[in-house]
């Protein structure tokens, strides 16, 4: 018996990372592919499900960037990831919702994709308020893929130290 | 109401994976670090919790062989790692047993580290073995990470594709 959570993330910690945003077009003459890149910090792939609420976006941002979870190589300890002044990279990912059925994987609790849109703006533009009104000296950088996209990523870690969080 | 799982895998697809496997040691004069490498395939970060039993093991191991999310350039669809002859690259990760607390993280699901390694063993033992009696053809490689090590890991995708299997 398990109650469906609304909003699954899986948080990794990087020490870089690249996301393709934009695919190249056909002409070969032109590589006009494009991507954004964060420095150390933190990957949130994140997936909505059917009775995922609007509201529980705060809390559920506020979670994300206050627990400790990001070494400070200073202090020798996890702090938050605005504590360690970390970047964030936001990467949409329905297929966390996908449970084994068989050899298929279903994915019948996730939102239909235009609410899926509309929380991931939200958590986006949360993210960034956050990171933006926390960080203090620090220069965060918070980026993000464009939901619904194939997302082409690479990424170099000290130990990715994942995490699944279910709100 | 959650009835918690005994062993938790988060499965990413990937074109290209580096684990270390060996720290360097101090002497700056000799970079020993050591490395394990897979090409396209999975990674599958595993994590086992309290009540996990080494008899699951063979059920699971071959779910996550036979589950069909690996895409087949050839057929269009999404396959298996064995129908496709990927590689594999276990990593453990304990950390995704971990339960958000305020702003800390509690692991208190885990099993103890001499359980774990004994359970990891025989996930590797069994992913090794399946993958080798159903290869075909193909040359697919499994590696894997060391048990309590932090793993450090850099991952290229065409989309990590991640899924979250409790068991």
């Amino acid at each position: 018996l398990r109650v469906m959570a609304g909003v699954r993330v899986v948080m990794q910690q990087c020490l870089s990372a690249r996301l393709q945003v934009r695919l190249a077009t056909k002409d070969d003459a032109m590589d006009d592919a494009e991507y954004v890149e964060i420095g150390r910090g933190c990957i949130f792939y994140v997936c909505f499900m059917k009775g995922a609420q609007i509201e529980e976006m705060p809390k559920i941002v506020k979670s994300l960037t206050s627990v400790r979870l990001s070494y400070n190589d200073e202090s020798h300890r996890n702090e938050s990831l605005v504590e360690v002044g970390g970047d964030v990279l936001i990467v949409p990912q329905a297929s966390l919702g996908g449970k084994m059925k068989g050899k298929n994987v279903q994915y019948h609790s996730n939102v239909l994709k235009e609410m899926g849109e509309h929380l991931y703006a939200e958590f986006v533009r949360l993210t960034e308020r956050e990171v933006e009104e926390r960080k203090g000296l620090h220069c965060s950088l918070v980026k993000h893929g464009t939901y619904g996209n194939r997302q082409v990523l690479s990424v170099n870690t000290n130990g990715p130290f994942s995490h699944v969080f279910d709100f």
